[in-house]
């Protein structure tokens, strides 16, 4: 039988594992992208029942090698260009290895001040350095917290929205069928749909604003009607979600007019920027944040494109009131004397589950290994190459772009059709030497090029180019 | 400015953020339990703004040192006896951080099928090592998920039996003010006042089932008036947490009764067993199952009892059809050959959030470490420690215990009132020897002893009580 662990088994198990890690991060180029194991594959070549004794850690090792890698699609491989990134850099992965030796549940600030502390002073670097406006900063009525994902934020966004247009009142009477109703692009992440349905508006209540067939932006015009409609008919406006770098293509909201027409109603305006919100750390690509002095609530995820491992989403409200009066829930097994001082953040109150990690730590990590000069030169590094990509996709005559690329994704089809795109995705994808994924544009099957790994150079976006251009037919 | 840490950096930092958690395993018991600095002090030691250009890894590792170590309320010091334990053990740790490595993002099988393979099958040998009923696992119309956390586990088993009862009508036209019901005890967690808000009942929604003065336990022949006078009154009932250990005294609700009666009215019955459940890894312990043969769902905790850092809560499903049919939406850019197969499990559709992190690695490894003969040993002895301490309070006159401590959780109070008893407790923090929190048993003021740390030894509860004793008055 294993007893615990010892001191001097971590230091030994946890070099290797490092040096697992590193070596991983030096070959991560070698496997094909996208795995290629059958359903069950991987399942089956494990044992059907946990051991009955313990054994050394070095079985994990050897399985992880033999059995779990070739069941891994490589979203740390520098062709991986399919959804959107997911950046692991080293000072994140060290920094949550770190969080995870300390092992503190930061759901108060009595139970970890510093893993609360550390939270917000990082959400007020990183609130400084993406330059977004300073009513998001802790010292004043707003402030920053980490959630688990952009799904997350939009949720309590909604919950943030509810409480304060129903004037506290759904926290107890809850909400009624065909009272309130959402608004947000066709482009919007599913995440909405999905908050509607969970918090108990049903996706009935989500109206989709029509989008320009370029840029895929939302149309204030439409949005405009649909409010003065729903308003008309009877309906609530309880909130309005605004995409900067909709899933699809990207696309860019006009955010301030869409925020005017939110206020107008008493509703409130969410901006979802999970991939493309990080992008503000490069001084040229801040037209990403127009519009953001005018918003109730705004995310963006460091967990895609910068460098801090899943899961991190920052997420800011310009006022705190009414998140923390959605979410608060104070029993007495919780109650202490620094909570009821009113002079200290619980998280808590801002979040979804009770407990939390110090997930703080890694961002942290991660804004002083890079500093302001170093994220904005990985972000930079991919906006050059999608913008060299693009190029080439628009100098070759088979192939046509689908939206603009301001940012590191390219959309694009085959001129011959959906028919002919998708067999030339399922073809770069099934080399295992890039992985891409599809999206539809105006209902035609579109090419998803999303650039931003670690590891991703010049030669890659090349390669990946000189790949498709061949098997494009 | 910084480039990214290489392989060989990564190797360098990683051994020494490795040495830095070895020697605070070593040392964490010289530490004082609960962090004594004061609101501010943390942040007030770190620079206002994030650095403009990259620094080496030395800077985070001396400030954790002399500025994080000092606002940390250590959970995984022996002597942490406050709400629950939350377990990080080696093997978790450095699972953990190979999942941070690999740095995969498990939303779909195809995003990595290993990633939720190894899910499935780790939750089927948590099960089986559970002894749960056979319906949970994956091979039938079951099965289990890694939640966050508990409260995530109540929300979406909320979600599910809104989709049931509803007919799936909920997830277009959403909830109706007034017409769903919940029910749990007064000892439930506040997570589940907190999903009836989410979910947009309401916490007017939810009722409030009596408890047995002695064990705390829910009573069933209430929940039975509870039930029929809302039906007659027009309430659709929904769903009936019952609690395994819960969070004030411990208390075990009398789950097949409670099963019966919400079955009677075709309410869901879910379990919430976050911090007791795991216990049933002994043979002696596996009252905590009585009952589950009748739940539509199950939750327990790996993160707070079983060794499994945060975050990492083990949820199933009798039927996953309503869960699914709750949480389900396919947007174009995530469709796949894998999932139309119908052959694969896509957990996105099992949570609130899209993305997913490879939580199922560090659960793999503490079972294997372990084994189930080591997990068993692990709960065993502090079970055996608490009621030897309940032995000791109870021995004492000056004491009183206030609830049944069948598992690892010993509830006190001083008889000269809840001010000694108030004071006591704050002088035992104040030492920080050792470190209990408190709830309200019976509208009295009792401390709470939770033993379940993975360093506690006999001489640590020891100490805690001769400490206790001797400031007792």
């Amino acid at each position: 039988m294993n007893t615990h662990m010892t001191p001097e088994e971590f230091r030994r198990y946890g070099h290797q594992a490092i040096d697992w890690i590193a070596d991983y991060q030096a070959r991560v180029e070698s496997f094909p992208v996208l795995s290629k194991v059958s359903p069950g594959e991987v399942r089956a070549q494990l044992p059907a029942e946990a051991p009955q004794l313990g054994e050394g850690f070095e079985g994990v090792m050897a399985d992880l090698e033999r059995v779990i890698l070739p069941g891994i699609t490589h979203w740390q491989h520098p062709s991986f260009f399919a959804f959107f990134p997911a950046n692991a850099s080293g000072p994140a992965i060290l920094g949550d290895l770190l969080a995870s030796g300390l092992g503190v549940q930061g759901m108060l600030w009595a139970t970890s001040p510093a893993a609360t502390e550390l939270e917000t002073l990082v959400l007020d670097w990183l609130a400084q350095l993406l330059d977004l406006p300073t009513r998001f900063r802790s010292e004043g009525p707003g402030g920053g917290v980490i959630q688990s994902t952009a799904s997350d934020a939009a949720l309590v966004a909604l919950l943030a929205a509810l409480h304060r247009v129903s004037g506290a009142a759904t926290e107890t009477a809850g909400v009624s069928t065909g009272r309130y109703t959402v608004y947000t692009s066709s482009q919007t992440h599913s995440s909405v749909e999905k908050a509607c349905r969970i918090a108990g508006l049903g996706s009935g209540a989500l109206r989709k604003i029509s989008t320009d067939p370029w840029t895929q932006s939302a149309d204030p015009q439409h949005l405009a009607e649909l409010l003065a409609a729903d308003v008309d008919a009877g309906y609530t406006p309880v909130l309005v979600v605004a995409s900067v770098g909709a899933t699809g293509t990207g696309a860019l909201d006009p955010v301030a007019e869409l925020a005017d027409l939110a206020h107008r109603h008493n509703a409130w305006l969410h901006v979802d920027a999970a991939w493309a919100g990080v992008a503000a750390v490069c001084d040229e690509l801040r037209f990403v944040n127009d519009g953001l002095e005018k918003v109730d609530s705004y995310a963006t995820n460091p967990h895609k494109w910068l460098l801090t491992n899943f899961d991190c989403n920052a997420f800011w409200v310009a006022d705190r009131t009414a998140l923390i009066g959605a979410l608060s829930i104070l029993p007495e097994y919780l109650r202490n004397t620094a909570t009821e001082s009113g002079s200290v953040i619980d998280y808590r109150d801002w979040q979804v589950p009770l407990g939390r990690r110090f997930r703080a730590l890694k961002l942290w990590a991660v804004l002083r290994w890079y500093g302001a000069v170093g994220l904005a030169a990985h972000i930079r590094q991919h906006v050059g190459l999608a913008s060299e990509f693009g190029g080439w996709v628009q100098a070759d005559p088979r192939f046509e772009i689908l939206a603009p690329y301001p940012l590191a994704l390219v959309t694009f089809r085959l001129r011959a059709g959906d028919q002919a795109t998708r067999a030339l995705l399922d073809a770069v994808n099934d080399t295992g030497q890039a992985y891409l994924t599809h999206t539809l544009v105006n209902g035609q099957l579109a090419i998803r090029m999303a650039i931003g790994s670690v590891l991703t150079e010049r030669r890659h976006v090349e390669a990946t180019w000189t790949l498709i251009s061949s098997l494009g037919g």
